[in-house]
């Protein structure tokens, strides 16, 4: 199409009326096709600047439309500038630099090839590096997700409904309290029996899961280049929100006893935060001793830190009841404690809590009304029922069954490799365990026939900050059903064993 | 009670047994009770480290508990490390640092007085800054909160009650899809013929809330100390958003036409971001017109930079459909279209989404899955079905009369101060207007008594970056009852009348 010189504009009843039949335009009311039309042609330059429109009249009798329909797009375009109206001279197209070829918009046109740049700046690259690729799974090995086949959902769904019917209209609302209160309540309740956290509920903050936790956290304590001390191996959840706060990571290693820090990397700064999962340490299922917690305690102390007591599945400990938490060992330690109903629940839930000192409640509760916002009062509503009736308490136990279970399902189906030397962590507790290997190749070797498999491998070195992390495997077994855990073992075991007979024929 | 040095602790059965009858450890099961009480014994050094316990037997039954019970306990404390079993000699109390007058852990107990020091970061206080005072509110002239009193409730939770019970078990697990595909096509299909949004489901990104698409955008493409050029006035939650990302902040007059560019101040560097809301300017309510859009998309162009186009009311306009977005204007605009479900819904459900240019859209996903991670997906399937079945543009169509009409009861209860001077915005959609104030003394006086009277004012000084900003009212219409909006209306105008006759007769 040529665009055409004229300054008044005949000819575009006739040319209209095709341009309506075009399948494109199609599915949409009849105002709208005309507004998509018009517009497309002032965009390319088909109507060329400051051309006359035919009168409105004519122009609907032409296209043989109503004349309140025609104007609906007419004064559409006029609202968005595209038409001008000159009052006893008619309407112009407006004076503005249109029709340099410009595609005009079309509801249904795929966008264009030509993408705009899409440089992400450094930290935007600092975070992606953290992440993994972008196909989620569950099933057997994948790590974190809970038994979603046992999740109590009839009951849970008859809560949420007496919730959402029941909620008061404000909950609707943007809201500042940190949470319903009879879920602050059931939560400090919970915690202070079965975690021995020192808390009173309004030190209770609900977030939207564990991660905007971290996030608050980074952002109110401390700055960009501050630094914070990460167990490692650790959690690539945690370590990609310190990243994207501009964290400078401190990786600390972790040993039979948990976090050592007599071997944080000599001439560091002071950390201004240490990250932690003290009772079930991610992923090497270490529970951290007593005097490396009375030691953590004092080095915050004196450095000034805050520990972040990240106590994601402490919950599922086969032998006895869970370790106490960190946060409650001693008065006014430097912590705060971070919860999760990912585990206990399930993770789509998004539901987490902090427990704050006294001092920060009021900064952290504001700034989290401010950045994130407060919501979904009426499932918050629901998970205290969940607590405060025993629904908790009693899917916990149940699960610490099922994944006491399951883990000796996938240690039956590994014996045969346990036998030829694969070594399995403890597992007293949690949703994985970790098979420690001897060689990086044969990690890689392993997750490669799993993927094939459609089996998802965690390769153990992924876990570390500081490259190369030491070779194995972060085994989930919490989220698989019996029989896929048996099958993926078994699996797992007969390709180790072939492996290793491989590398030891090479030798 | 003084420690006792002896190494062996025959004493404690007798003591024990008076310390379970203590009313701060009643609540709880007994071997819960005899793991506190030890614990805290130990902890306050009353039981001296390396002292060694009675044998179970004999502490059992000098107790007159069953001896299960009490190793239920010390096994924990084992397990905890505050005691240590010796094969062969006994159980002792371990060789730590115990026994500094630590008050022991009581569930029941209130924080201490002491708290630890709790000093923000410069971010953190910088992330205050922005942040209201911590009490929300709802009814007449809180800006932003849609006629929760209109709201299909029951309509809502019939198709929550179905998505709920209807979701597939993968959906309660971690998702990396970028949202419910149903909802991502719904939403697309909406933003294609509503708002002349270009796009494809593909590019939709669902997350909870516009503010966590801010938090991704600044992230994901900025790097802190990158100028990012905001409205003046502008949104106090994007400003937040922009700060705790480490962002400079330039501020950018708003007038008649929207955000000017000409007037960005002397001497900038080139913003890497541009926040705007073109389509109703928040929170003076002006249009941004062509002219603007086609510089704006221009100024980001040469500058490599991306504007955020924030479309948080555009639904409701009162005159004709809404404003065409800017990001569909031209092909391959270098912009990322922000919505929310906050207006049309409500905002407790905590739902927004990003419209994505393709080259960021991978990226963009894996780093929302990772920081935020991805959620509520039955929820997401309730409202795209809201989308598809029409309730949707019906909702938006009720509500566009219901806060046509509240703005004109507010106009009429505002009507005899506007006949002596007090000028209100223009007010052709959306859910609030501003009234213009000419002096800073009567909106703070005005703010004060609105406050006396249970009626949250909002200070149009507080939406200003560089202060002291314009005095005037932000007046949300939208979330209160009829009657509500009359009496507040009209109290306010009465108010300015008494002030400004009052401040005339002082001249």
């Amino acid at each position: 199409m040529e665009p055409l010189a004229s300054r008044s504009a005949d000819w575009v009843g006739e040319a209209l009326g095709l341009e309506l039949t075009r399948p494109a335009l199609q599915p949409q009311p009849l105002n709208r096709r005309l507004y998509q039309a018009l517009r497309g042609w002032i965009q390319s330059g088909r109507l060329a600047s400051g051309s006359r429109l035919p009168s409105s009249r004519r122009l609907a009798r032409d296209l043989g439309v109503g004349r309140n329909t025609l104007l609906e797009a007419i004064e559409q375009l006029v609202a968005e500038g595209f038409l001008e109206t000159r009052p006893g001279a008619g309407t112009f197209v407006a004076d503005l630099p249109f029709g340099t070829g410009e595609a005009p918009f079309e509801p249904s046109a795929t966008p264009p090839v030509e993408a705009p740049e899409a440089a992400l700046s450094r930290r935007g690259e600092r975070v992606l590096s953290f992440c993994g690729p972008s196909e989620a799974s569950h099933g057997a090995f994948t790590p974190g997700v809970p038994a979603l086949d046992r999740f109590p959902r009839e009951l849970w769904q008859r809560l949420l409904k007496h919730h959402q019917r029941d909620a008061p209209e404000a909950w609707l609302a943007y809201r500042t309290q940190g949470g319903v209160p009879a879920l602050r309540e059931a939560l400090c309740d919970y915690l202070r029996l079965s975690r021995s956290v020192r808390c009173r509920p309004e030190q209770v903050l609900v977030v939207q899961g564990a991660q905007q936790g971290f996030e608050l956290i980074a952002r109110m304590l401390s700055d960009p280049g501050d630094a914070v001390w990460l167990e490692e191996p650790g959690y690539g959840g945690a370590q990609a929100c310190f990243a994207a706060a501009g964290l400078a990571s401190v990786p600390v290693p972790v040993d039979g006893e948990g976090l050592d820090l007599a071997r944080v990397p000599p001439g560091q700064a002071a950390p201004r935060l240490i990250y932690v999962t003290p009772s079930h340490q991610y992923p090497s299922g270490v529970t951290m001793s007593l005097p490396r917690r009375l030691a953590l305690l004092e080095a915050a102390e004196a450095h000034g830190a805050w520990i972040v007591e990240d106590d994601y599945d402490s919950e599922f400990r086969y032998g006895q009841r869970p370790i106490a938490a960190l946060q409650g060992l001693t008065e006014a330690a430097r912590v705060i404690y971070v919860g999760t109903l990912s585990k206990v629940l399930y993770p789509g839930l998004r539901l987490g809590y902090l427990v704050l000192p006294e001092a920060l409640v009021a900064p952290f509760r504001r700034a989290n009304a401010r950045l994130h916002r407060e919501g979904q009062y009426a499932v918050q509503a629901a998970l205290a029922e969940f607590i405060t009736a025993g629904h908790f308490s009693r899917h916990v136990r149940r699960m610490r069954d099922c994944y006491r279970a399951r883990q000796a399902l996938l240690r039956r189906a590994l014996a045969p490799a346990v036998a030829r030397g694969l070594v399995l962590s403890e597992g007293q507790a949690g949703m994985h365990l970790v098979a420690w290997l001897d060689d990086r190749d044969i990690e890689r070797a392993l997750v490669v026939r799993a993927t094939e498999q459609g089996i998802s491998l965690s390769p153990l070195s992924g876990y570390y900050l500081r490259q190369p992390g030491r070779p194995g495997l972060v085994l989930g077994y919490a989220g698989a059903r019996d029989e896929e855990i048996v099958r993926a073992g078994e699996w797992l075991a007969q390709e180790w064993l072939s492996l290793v007979g491989a590398a030891a024929a090479d030798r």
